[in-house]
C-alpha cells in the first residue's frame, strides 16, 4: 500500500486528501493552517509539522496550493523539497499554475531524478468532494502510468496533455473558453430575455442548439432555470470570479509567451476585473450574469 | 391531403421544399431564379410564376428568403400577398430577419385574420437537405399545432419560442453564442497549439471538460481535428462566414432595442467583418481560426 | 433681416435659438413643450401653434429633434413639412440622427427644389450657449454659402464634410473616436493610479505627449485633475452617457450599412451600456471613469 | 564636464549617445555590436570592451536595452554592474521594461548607495536623432535634479512620473493610450471613408473637434492625408507594430499587478498580434490601419 504525502489542504485539497484516505492510502499531510492538519488527522492522516517530514517515506508527493509562488517555493532553491528527496519519487502538482513556473519545477525535478507531473484539476470543490474531479497531465507518459491509482481515487477523468507543462496549458486554455462561454451565454441569456423570451425556454432552446456548452447543460448563469446551478442559490459555492480571474491571468500570460491573439480571452479577464471591482469576486463565477441585467 | 406554396428556392430553401415533396405534400413553388423552380417542376412541383399564382389554393405558404427586406417585400404593401390570401391560411416564414422585422408582418397577418409563425431555422444546408432542422417558432401555440406536420417533414427539433417574433430572437441570440463559441474555441485552440500542445489532444480535453460546446462536439476549427469538418476540408461547405456577419447584425440590431450590452457579441461580430475584409466571407465561418494562426 | 423657423427646443435647440435672437434674426418657434416655447417668446420670437404655422414665411428652417424617426415625421409623407413649404427655401437640419435617414430627407427635399443641409452639432449645452458650437455640414456647397451667417450666429467652426449626409457621418466618426478615447482615458487613468502615480502627473505627462487628445486637454475624467471638467463636479452637466450611447448606436448603423469593422467603437457602445444598466445615464459621459475605480 | 558611460547602442541609443557627444560630455560607450560602437568611437566616444570597463570613472551612467530581462541581466547578481561601481554614482536607466523590473533594480541601487532613475522615452527614433526625446522619470526628485543637464542633451520634455518605476508606468499609461487612439482613429477613418467621406476633411474636422488627438495632429494612419507620416510612406521607419505589441504586452503586465480592468488596451494588444501574425511587425504601428481597409 502506498505511502502519500498530501501538501496543502484547502478547499480543493483537504477533499482530495480525503478521498486518498478513504481509497486506503496511509497519509502524512501538512499546511500552514493547523485546523486543516488536525482535521485530517482526526479523520486517519498522520499530521507533519513541515512539507519536508510529511515527504519522509513518501512514495508519492501531490500538492494543491493557491499560485505559482508558493508551489516555486515549496518545490525549487537549495532548501527546497525537490533538494531533500532522494531521486525516484513522484511528485503530482495538482496546483495551476503558470505554465512557465510549472516547466521550471519540471526542469529541476529532472535534474534530480525525480518523477514529477502538472495535474491541475477542474471540476470545483463538489468534484473534488466526489472524486469526480478531470486532471489535465502534462509529463512523461510512463509517471502518469505510475500515478494512474493516485488519480483514480481523487477523479474520473485523467487526460494525458503533452509533455512538461502540458497540463496547465490545457487548463488555461480549458478555463479561458469556459470563461468566455460563460459570459456570451449571459449576455445572450440577458438580450433574450429583455426581448421577452422566458429564460427557461430560451436556455433549453440554444442548448439542444448550436449554442449549446457545458455551461448551459450545467451551470446556467440565470436564477432560477437549473435548480442546483450556484445562480439559483445566491451565486453562493461553486468557482469563485476572483479564482475565474487568476485563470484568465494565467492565460494572457501564457498567451504573451506564445504571442498569441485572444480577443475573447482577453475581453473575459477585463469583464471579470470589472466585476471583482463591484466587491463579486468571492461569488460563484456565474455572478457575471448580473452584469448584463438591469439594476435600474 | 395539404397544398402548400413554398416561395425561396435558394440554398436552403430548395432541399427543405423537396423534403416536403417527399412526405407527399403538393407543392407549388416560386423563386425569382427560374432553375430554381425547374428543376423542383422536375421532381413535381407546380411551377408558378408569382408568388401570388403559388399561393393560390395553398392551405399553407412556406417562405424562405434572404433578409428582412425581401421578407416584407412579400408580404406587407397594398399589393403584399397578405393582402391577396384569404383569412384563415397559415403562413411559415422561415427565413432569419429582424425580429422587429417579424413582429410587423405578424402584426399584418393577424390584422387580415391569417396564422404566422415566424420560423427561422439552424443546421445549415447539411440539415436542410436531411430533414434535420431545428425550427424556433414565435406565434400562437395554436398555429403551431397545425404547423406540425409540416415542419416534422422539414425538421427534427421544433421549438416554441414564444410569441410573434420570439422565433428570430431565440435565433439570434443562439447563433451569436455559437459565433462567440466558434471564436473562443478558435481562439484556445491556436494558444494551446502554439504552446506545444497537439491539436486533437487539446480539443478531446476541452470537449469533455467545462470548455465543452457544439463547436467541439461537431464542427472543430482546427483543420485534421474532425475528419467531416469544414476546417478538415479547406473551409468549403458549411455555414459562410458572410451569413455568420449577417446574423452578428441582427444581433446587435436586437441588442439596440433593448439596449442590451453583448461585449462578446459586438467583438465577434467586428472580428467576422475584419475576416470578411480578407476575402473570406463565402467560406464556412470556423474559417475564423486562421485569424489566429501564424501565417509568417 | 432674414426670417427663421426654429422647431425644436430642448436642451441644445433653446440656446442656439436664442444665440439667433441675439444675432438679430426674426424668429417663429415651435415645440411640443409649450413652456419652452413661451420663454422664447418672451424673449422676442414669434410663438407658432405648429412647425408649418412656424415655417410660414420662414427663408430658413432650422430643426433640432432627438431622433431619427422625430426628423422623419417632421419633414416626410404628405404631411411633411417639405410639402408644405415652397421651393427655394434653405432647410438646416442640425438633430443628431442616421446617415441614412438623413439621405432620405435630402432625397425628398431635392425633389421638391429645397435647399437642405444636414449639420449635426458638437460642442455640448455649453458650446450652444456660448455660441461655440462645432457644425458638421452634408449637402452642396452653395446651400452652405447661403446658411453661412444663420450658422456662424450658433457656432465657431462650419466644417463642409462632403454630399448629403456627410455631416452626420462625420459626426458619428467624430463621437466614435471621442467615446474610444474617453474610454481609453479612464482605464489608463485608473491602472496608473492603482499603480501610485497622482493623478494630475500622469495627466499631464499623457496631455503633453503622444496619448495627447481632447479629453486630457478640456475634460479629464479623473474628479479633481480639471477644476471645470463635469469629473470634478459629481459628473453633473455636460453631455449624458445616454446620448453618448445614442450616438454610438448611430455610428454602429453606419458600420454596419458599409459593412466597417469597429472594434473599439463596438465595445465602447457595450461598455457605455453597462453603465446605462448601473443607473448612470443621465451623468456625464466622463462617469464611464468609474467603472475602472475600485468600488470595495 | 562630465565622463558618461553609454551601455546600448541600438535604433534608440546611438543617436541619443550622439547628442551627448554633442553637447561636450566625455563618453564611453558599449554594445554586443561591435559596429555600433566602432561608429561612436569614430565620432569621438571611447570604446570599451564591456559595460564595466565603459563604466569605469563614469559620473554617470546612461542605458538603453531592448527588455527588462536585459536590464535585470546587466545590473543585478554578483557580477552586475551595481555590485561594480562605487557608491554615489548616477544611474539613468532609459530603457522600456516592466514596473516591476525596474522596482527590483532600483531596490539593488538603494542598497548600494547608488542613484537610479527609470527615465524610459517617447518620441521613436526621430525624437532620438533631434534630442527631442520625452523621458518620463521614476526616482528621487534630487537625483532628477542632477541629472536634468544629460537628459537636456538627449530630450526637450522630462517629466518627474513620480517615485521608483513611476516612469516605466507613466510610459505603459501613456502608449496604451497611443494604441487605442492609433486604432480608434484607424476605424474612424475607414468607416467615414468607406461611406464616402474624404479622408483628408474627415481627418481635418475630427481633428479639430472633440475627437482630436495626438494621431490626427502628426500621425495619421491613412495614406496621403499628412505628407511625412509613415502612412504616406508605405508605413516604413517610425515605431515598429511589434515594440507597440511589446508596451501593450507591458500594460497588461501591469494591469495584472494591481487587478485593474483595461478593456480597451487589452483588445489594442489582440489587434496587434493579430497584424504581427499577417508578418507587419516591422512596419510602423499606424500599419493597424490595413487592418480595417477593404482588401477584396
Amino acid at each position: 500500500m502506498k505511502q502519500i504525502a498530501f501538501i496543502g489542504l484547502g478547499h480543493m485539497g483537504l477533499p482530495m486528501a480525503r478521498n486518498l484516505l478513504k481509497a486506503g492510502f496511509q497519509l502524512s499531510v501538512f499546511d500552514l493552517v493547523q485546523s486543516a492538519v488536525d482535521q485530517l488527522a482526526g479523520e486517519g492522516a498522520r499530521a507533519a509539522a513541515s512539507a519536508t517530514e510529511a515527504s519522509e517515506n513518501a512514495e508519492v508527493i501531490v500538492s494543491m496550493l493557491p499560485a505559482s509562488r508558493h508551489v516555486e517555493g515549496l518545490y525549487l532553491g537549495d532548501d527546497g523539497l525537490l533538494s531533500r528527496i532522494p531521486a525516484g519519487r513522484l511528485v503530482l502538482e495538482c496546483s495551476t499554475i503558470a505554465p512557465e513556473s510549472a516547466k521550471k519545477v519540471h526542469q529541476a525535478a529532472r535534474e534530480r531524478g525525480i518523477d514529477l507531473l502538472d495535474a491541475p484539476v477542474s471540476g470545483g470543490t463538489a468534484g473534488a468532494a466526489a472524486g469526480t474531479l478531470t486532471f489535465m497531465v502534462g509529463g512523461d507518459a510512463a509517471a502518469l502510468e505510475k500515478a494512474q491509482p493516485v488519480f483514480a481515487a481523487m477523479g474520473k477523468n485523467i487526460f494525458h496533455a503533452g509533455p512538461d507543462g502540458a497540463g496547465q496549458i490545457a487548463k488555461v486554455c480549458n478555463n479561458q473558453l469556459l470563461a468566455v462561454q460563460m459570459i456570451g451565454t449571459a449576455e445572450s441569456m440577458a438580450m433574450g430575455v429583455a426581448n421577452g423570451l422566458d429564460p427557461k425556454v430560451l436556455a433549453e432552446i440554444m442548448r439542444q442548439s448550436s449554442g449549446g456548452n457545458w455551461v448551459l447543460e450545467r451551470y446556467n448563469p440565470w436564477p432560477g432555470v437549473m435548480e442546483n446551478a450556484p445562480a439559483s442559490k445566491g451565486y453562493g459555492g461553486g468557482f469563485m470570479a476572483e479564482l475565474m480571474a487568476k485563470d484568465l491571468g494565467l492565460a494572457q500570460e501564457t498567451a504573451q509567451v506564445s504571442a498569441s491573439s485572444t480577443p475573447m480571452g482577453a475581453l473575459a479577464l477585463q469583464l471579470y476585473r470589472l466585476l471583482l471591482k463591484q466587491g463579486k469576486g468571492k461569488q460563484d463565477f456565474s455572478v457575471v450574469q448580473q452584469l448584463f441585467r438591469d439594476e435600474r
